[in-house]
């Protein structure tokens, strides 16, 4: 009896190294379906393709061999499948919420997004962006009557050898206090985003909301799973930006509050230390930097963008 | 530079190899991400749970960043599932006509029938056995009037030491010459499919049809990646069988015919050289070995069953 190393259980840790005796008969078998199903791609015409459904394979059969998969489980895989695809619809997205919990969605951004040294580094997208944001001007309020505290967002746009970019158009679109995007309230209304352009010497600055944790939607599969493993369904607070200037890489990001109560347990993996900012909230009655005077607290922070060239 | 070798592309033969260059920076952001997902397991109580996200989150990561997966194949995977999801009701299982036609299915059915040295292999089960099968005499006829070749089947159950299993419960079921189960028929009516046991000599006997390939339902999103990759949706003929007996594992299986037009190009792969038998057509008028005349053509096959012992 040869062994067959499971490394998913070698790597669980806390229930130490599983081996588990699989023949060296039984091997064969399961290699040589490995082969058959690469094979079948043969006649495929299409490079890319051939070469995705191929890895495709490799990695499903690899995970089937290594948890040694028993029938139930491949049942309960299938179930949870056809239960996904079955709360889809149009508003309602269970896929890419997988994707999203298990961190695909945001392996996919870095793959696409690639870290280049000194630049700001990208997050996901989200659902929850629209093109026709209302455009402000630099300073303005891009909350358009979203309940929550206010907070005074400024910084600069460069290239990464510290160039000033003006012109920069500067897309940020946020929830309000109650974890509520515009797209979420009734048909049309736009609120918690805006866009604006860097001034001649890269600055920008605005008003927005200062952001709170909100749960992806968590009555399907996705939240079931959630919940067998003992995770929560909460995204760390979070403005997203998208930024853009001709020869410069487009960045979709986020900035998260530092000190945020879920923070690095961010249910789709979107926090990373670079963009984890100090958002300083200010005492009711301190003047604003726009000089003007509001009721209660407000917030402030500084995010400093740093365009990777294009074509990277 | 460091490089991050492509697996899927370097085995993908025909293109050569492809190495992509990714800097050491981006390896470790990346790495990063899958040890964060890796770890919101950490909470799991249950071990086996924990596992299989575990195993399935490194194979799922390991894919995307083997084929740099751009962000619109990323959308294409999620229409993709979407649309499985969407046709998939009762009767039509999309999802597992997905891991059929990848070999997920019968290297889940491998994995919990392991190679035993001497015993008869396991095979797909399909969607296709009913509980309530007619029972037939030794020499009986399971067609009920399905359509198609007869075709006189007989063999031996014994275990590994070729002891004779007097009594061991066949269930056969097949498609008739039109490609069609009785499940696909009219509700209710019961063809094509019988069980039997065998003799004290552990002989059985019985006619059937002789099977004829048929495609799986290509309708859908399945059949779009078969037609996609250049794969036909046939199955190889076959003719199913399910045997037990006390102290035996049960054998799912199937028999394929010999120089079959469609072989091991089956579509979900589950065609293994030994379930390769040879079905002898007879001229018409050739008398039946139980004494039969019939009008037209006839094959016979023979099939000794071995069974594994139970428990392993």
């Amino acid at each position: 009896m040869a062994t067959y190393v499971n490394p998913g259980s070698a790597q669980a840790g806390a229930h130490g190294t599983v081996y588990r005796e699989v023949s060296s008969e039984q091997q064969a078998v399961e290699q040589q379906l490995v082969d058959n199903v690469v094979a079948s791609f043969d006649a495929c015409q299409d490079p890319r393709l051939q070469e995705l459904m191929i890895s495709l394979v490799k990695h499903l059969h690899s995970f089937i061999r290594e948890v040694r998969l028993t029938e139930e489980e491949w049942g309960t895989a299938i179930d949870f499948l056809t239960r996904a695809g079955h709360i889809t619809d149009e508003v309602r997205q269970e896929f890419i919420l997988l994707s999203d919990t298990l961190g695909a969605s945001m392996q996919t951004i870095n793959v696409n997004n690639q870290a280049y040294k000194g630049a700001t580094e990208a997050t996901v997208f989200g659902p929850f962006f629209v093109e026709d944001s209302p455009a402000i001007e630099l300073g303005g309020d891009l909350a358009f009557g979203a309940p929550g505290e206010p907070c005074w967002v400024e910084g600069t746009v460069t290239d990464t050898d510290g160039t000033p970019l003006a012109g920069a158009r500067i897309e940020v679109w946020e929830a309000d206090e109650d974890g509520l995007y515009d797209v979420q309230y009734e048909a049309g209304k736009r609120a918690g985003r805006a866009h604006l352009f860097s001034a001649a010497d890269g600055g920008y600055r605005f008003w927005g909301l200062t952001p709170t944790p909100y749960p992806i939607p968590n009555d399907g599969p996705v939240g079931k799973m959630l919940d067998a493993v003992g995770r929560s369904p909460l995204r760390a607070s979070h403005l997203h930006f998208m930024v853009s200037h001709e020869g410069a890489r487009t960045l979709v990001t986020h900035i998260f509050p530092e000190g945020d109560p879920i923070g690095r347990k961010d249910t789709v993996f979107g926090v990373k230390d670079s963009l984890i900012k100090r958002f300083e909230r200010q005492p009711a009655g301190t003047p604003t930097p726009d000089g003007r005077v509001i009721d209660g607290t407000w917030s402030r922070v500084r995010f400093d963008i740093v365009l990777a060239p294009a074509g990277i």
